[in-house]
């Protein structure tokens, strides 16, 4: 059954280079982080409701959406580019603004939503590195509950959101 | 009258720094570019029916929103940071995903969308430079129809869709 109300949400943007922390510095070690070159940040929030169907639909959109610009001029998927891909999650999409501040009612629990993002996060290692034109791209995802510290550089961002 | 439907769409991220292209190079000149440091960055893009009861709203929520991290942990608005702001405009935000490609049906017309958008940067830099504590703060804007070459770095962007 599918719920009246969208319950996954992703936001692409294109990028030439992106790195983002994947585990805070402590006192023994520098912080770590992951880097891609050309291709696709995609944020990621699950709303209450969401499940692994939703994740399906969300890792589809996000790789076969024509979003990326191709040397022809052309709008290509990110797996046609060929580009690297680069998960952040981003629970702060779910929010609605009430007041002066943004609520977060529909968000989903922090351990379902681990779960749905480590298999977004799968299934788009595996759909990148299963096709033959992509098959060396980068996917690199952000710790889920860190907080996103993060650079990028971009000849235009082109920013979409998508719900599901 | 409002509209039944929301037709203006603001996308927030916090920022360390943030630099936009606002003019390409040409055979005679270089590129310009704007810098922000710390602050917020404002995505803007209107829809079919926005009008200027409509952009006011979005700069109030735009500046006034808790959505920023202060030094003592709490969120406070960019007003209250007080922290710069780059306005940039970006249509694709107005899109809704149809088979592999976002269509664009309901964004507004160049003209209209260029008069609101130029009065949604007037009215974020006359409320910013209106207020002691943020006076002396940038509020940069990207060049309407431009390709938004730029590029940011962030603590956590903590992403942030709104709609009016």
């Amino acid at each position: 059954m599918t719920s009246a109300q969208p319950n996954g949400r992703i936001l692409l943007q294109q990028c030439l280079s992106a790195k983002l922390m994947v585990q805070p510095a402590t006192e023994d070690e520098e912080a770590k982080y992951v880097t891609i070159n050309r291709g696709l940040i995609v944020y990621v929030c699950f709303l209450q409701g969401a499940n692994m169907e939703i994740v399906e639909k969300m890792a589809k959109a996000a790789l076969n959406t024509r979003l990326s610009d191709a040397e022809n001029g052309k709008l290509v998927s990110v797996l046609d580019l060929p580009g690297d891909v680069l998960i952040i999650p981003q629970a702060t999409l779910g929010g609605n603004l009430k007041g002066k501040v943004m609520q977060y009612h529909r968000n989903i629990n922090k351990e379902e939503g681990e779960n749905l993002y480590r298999a977004f996060v799968d299934l788009c290692r595996k759909t990148v590195q299963g096709q033959e034109k992509s098959k060396d791209c980068e996917v690199q995802a952000g710790t889920y509950g860190n907080r996103q510290v993060f650079s990028t550089d971009t000849n235009g961002p082109f920013t979409h959101l998508i719900k599901f």
